[in-house]
């Protein structure tokens, strides 16, 4: 890869999580399908956070997580994404340049208060999220930092931006940009509800120019409409430069021209919370990827950010990510 | 006790916790005092908050935390305390709510933002606070609900409080309620140094009509001024009731009239977070007192609270804890 300033810039949602436990029949009454992730409104986000227990609150977004996992390797990382002038946005922009991510955004001073993320966690550690999106929803195009952009080896985007109309021409002008200026772009399928809702234009970007592309199994099934993870993957293996499939405690397959390459899970104890699991798995890779590591490594160190997130509640590393890979031997 | 409608009425600063790790260098660079409160102002909270790495946010304040442990138990509880129509506010009425707890002070929508506390916890559990008192200081004498104070059987007033001229008054007025109508007084030292502040304030109350009386080994030798556990617990015997003296791993000193009851604390595996210790001492204690446990029972319900939230960032209670008594044999 090329030599750069930045070993990734994220582009992605802007996001403060509340997190509460709650059992399965809530997430029934309430309409959820576990595990997945639905947009709601802000009256929606009302009515649920009144149902919901006590709660946590903690920054979050699918990109935000990665990156700073990405900083916690020791990896340098810019992020775009739009938060309010609220104290939601303060909490988000704090936590995210305290972990070393450079973050310049301007904050909305009008319009919608910064987006939330109700994340209900069931006692078998899955996660179910209900995302108000608001300030998030103002990112413009002119927000897309070209300089920034063009100093980093790999540009992140999240799949989710795609459920904003608003955002997808800042989302195409980042992958031109990057690739212009010799960079990779790297895509999250997010979803694999978002995958239904958008699928013609994940087809086309991942066949015109998405270099790396993470997905687990329900979201890569869904993009291929396939009932089975191996013609899936199949399928990919002839459109994506490098695709990295996450099957959760089956551990990950990367795909890469022939090369197939399995990496088991990294055991924990107890699944607390999953919430962040796929977004700390593509901070290794990307970590990995970018300090020019063997595709078994990156994948490796995928394996260990995503254990470490899983034994916690939240989607920010607890650990210094960088710590743990060295005492696995994973860092020289 | 008196029948009532409510075992506990508390009255205090509502307050979201902002939970951070630092190190021991970081506290003295910054001027704190490992383990106590230092009260801020906006700017210092910002200047502060710029400096701590990555936070958790959850529902703080001293009594506030002991009437959420008071609902976990099964205890039926009001809470009186001001925050600000924003989302801390929010964050702040909807956890209190949640676990059962009745709160309805109107949030100010002038004034000051929601009060928050800048928690640092350092590799032992130990936690050093810096609470910046916002809209908690906009509590008035017209907020003390009568009706709410009469039908309780204890009226629980934080000590913290007494950092507000303001609310010295509202302070007076809900303890001279809260006998009017039969009911008991109790009050919790909260610091150290917030005892130095306002000693003859304590010490008059204490006299003059505390019934059951909170503190831990520096908070009694501070107020009695003296150098020695002993002494200053010879002294509060002869003034209050109940006096229940906490001492960390030690356990804790019940007084009342000629008993002196030895409870040890519950071992736990690592001290997490020290936060709230205290707190859910008062919590276990006070919901054994109003269900009329002896007070042994009552020690033993205090100590068993605070090994949960010792065990875990934050707080708040995350287990139930009239499970967890059950499970020990401590309720029937």
């Amino acid at each position: 890869m090329k030599e750069a300033k930045y070993d990734v810039v994220g582009i992605g949602n802007a996001i403060v999580d509340i997190i509460a436990r709650c059992d399965e029949a809530f997430l029934s009454n309430h309409g959820m399908e576990k595990g997945f992730m639905q947009l709601i409104d802000a009256s929606q986000a009302d009515v649920l956070y009144e149902g919901m227990g006590s709660a946590t609150e903690q920054s979050g977004g699918s990109v935000a997580n990665s990156c700073a996992g990405i900083a916690s390797f020791g990896g340098k990382c810019g992020f775009i994404g739009r938060v309010a002038v609220d104290q939601f946005g303060k909490v988000f922009a704090h936590d995210i340049r305290a972990i070393g991510v450079d973050y310049d955004t301007p904050a909305s001073d009008v319009g919608l208060p910064t987006a939330r993320c109700l994340v209900l966690v069931t006692d078998d550690g899955e996660r179910t999220m209900n995302t108000f999106l608001g300030a998030s929803t103002e990112l413009v195009e002119s927000d897309i930092d070209a300089k920034l952009i063009a100093s980093a080896q790999v540009t992140y985007l999240e799949g989710y931006l795609f459920d904003r109309p608003e955002a997808k021409a800042a989302f195409h002008q980042a992958a031109k940009l990057a690739r212009e200026a010799g960079g990779k772009v790297a895509l999250s399928l997010s979803d694999a509800f978002c995958v239904d809702r958008h699928r013609e234009d994940f087809l086309a970007l991942v066949r015109g120019g998405v270099d790396i592309l993470f997905a687990n199994e329900t979201e890569i099934t869904s993009l291929y409409e396939m009932n089975n993870f191996d013609d899936a993957a199949g399928a990919v293996r002839a459109e994506a430069e490098i695709a990295v499939l996450t099957r959760s405690e089956e551990g990950a397959v990367i795909i890469s021209g022939n090369e197939t390459i399995q990496v088991p899970a990294v055991r924990v104890e107890k699944v607390v919370d999953a919430t962040g699991a796929g977004d700390l798995y593509a901070a290794g890779f990307l970590y990995g990827l970018t300090s020019g590591k063997p595709l078994e490594v990156c994948g490796k160190l995928g394996a260990l950010a995503a254990s470490e997130i899983i034994s916690h509640i939240g989607a920010r590393p607890e650990a210094d990510l960088k710590k743990l890979a060295s005492a696995k031997g994973l860092l020289e």
